[in-house]
């Protein structure tokens, strides 16, 4: 499929991947070791927004919310966290981690790309990764300023919620929502929502 | 329907009431003609709303972005609001309404409401009304401080966004679309609001 397939596209996507531990349990695995399976489907969507030239995309990483699960769910996604930036730096995206470096429970090996923006190869499209996020603090610390307007979030696993994602950047948002668990993505999931996206009208509250 | 028939309802439900001006396009009415045909509605539901004992609703009456619309509409929107504040000074509710006073948008009649709550009746229910509200103002000033956090938010008129409404109150709220005109409002869209939000789980992104 063709970025032209489409009469208008959005600039900034906002990803939520949810669904890593539902999907862990229907596989008679523990609920952490889902978060390992959602780092492919992160960089199969990645490869797809590069081919239709979308320009931004914000990825939900953990929030300090999600750090008071269990110890070993914490670990996991602390390192699936991990181990997609280490793959991202060798692609080309431009990439900016925003998250509270002051806590032990922000990854030490992100410290250098957080809250400034990285490049990495040919620097195609810019990703935003979100790590021990926390919407309270962003809202305090004005954290996430550099973080434009998102048009449209795509949401997997069937909850219709933000979950604190980004408020400021979030309040004119479309929201489309994915009943599969993330680390069963596939195309057709950005295909729907992109197909959906264009017949939407863009008022920004007007 | 009794509220026994739920296992869970929310403690506060906020309400966005959209598609006025299409409703009365589709019936050979003038855009503005609309906003009328959204009164009775919300008094539908706030009927309901008492039968089943919820405890707080916040209802989007207009927005800085939405006095941007001819002066026509624009006036057609702060007169319903007026009317449906009036109203409910003969029901039974603690009426809040928060929106910034300081501009001539908002209608004078409403100050002596505006940023306290006022007990009308029994006070069965309390009742926050955003009116001249922005979510920029209200971010700024801590203008919503005393509303607190929504469980579920039901939409009309089919659009998958939050449109800026109290963005610190909804990030962890439940978010229900019904495709339906607000016009067209009847009891069994909050039956199925209430249907699907006793499924969901609460996690406050935890």
């Amino acid at each position: 499929m063709e970025a032209k397939s489409f009469k208008r596209l959005p600039k900034h996507i906002g990803i939520i991947p949810d669904g890593n531990r539902r999907w862990a349990e229907s596989h008679n695995k523990e609920k952490h070791e889902g978060y390992s399976y959602g780092i492919n489907p992160g960089f199969e969507l990645y490869n797809l927004c590069i081919h239709f030239g979308i320009q931004e995309m914000t990825f939900y990483g953990f929030t300090q919310d999600n750090t008071k699960r269990p110890a070993v769910q914490t670990k996991a996604f602390q390192n699936a966290c991990v181990e997609a930036v280490m793959k991202l730096a060798h692609r080309d995206a431009n990439l900016l981690v925003i998250g509270n470096t002051k806590s032990p429970l922000f990854p030490k090996e992100l410290l250098p790309f957080a809250n400034k923006r990285v490049q990495f190869g040919k620097g195609l499209i810019n990703i935003n990764f979100l790590v021990n996020y926390g919407w309270q603090w962003d809202l305090s610390s004005n954290a996430s300023k550099s973080i434009p307007r998102i048009d449209l979030i795509i949401r997997w696993g069937g909850r219709r919620r933000l979950s604190g994602f980004l408020p400021i950047q979030s309040v004119y948002a479309d929201i489309y929502v994915i009943d599969d668990l993330w680390p069963d993505f596939k195309k057709d999931h950005l295909y729907e929502a992109l197909s959906w996206y264009q017949e939407q009208d863009i008022t920004l509250g007007g």
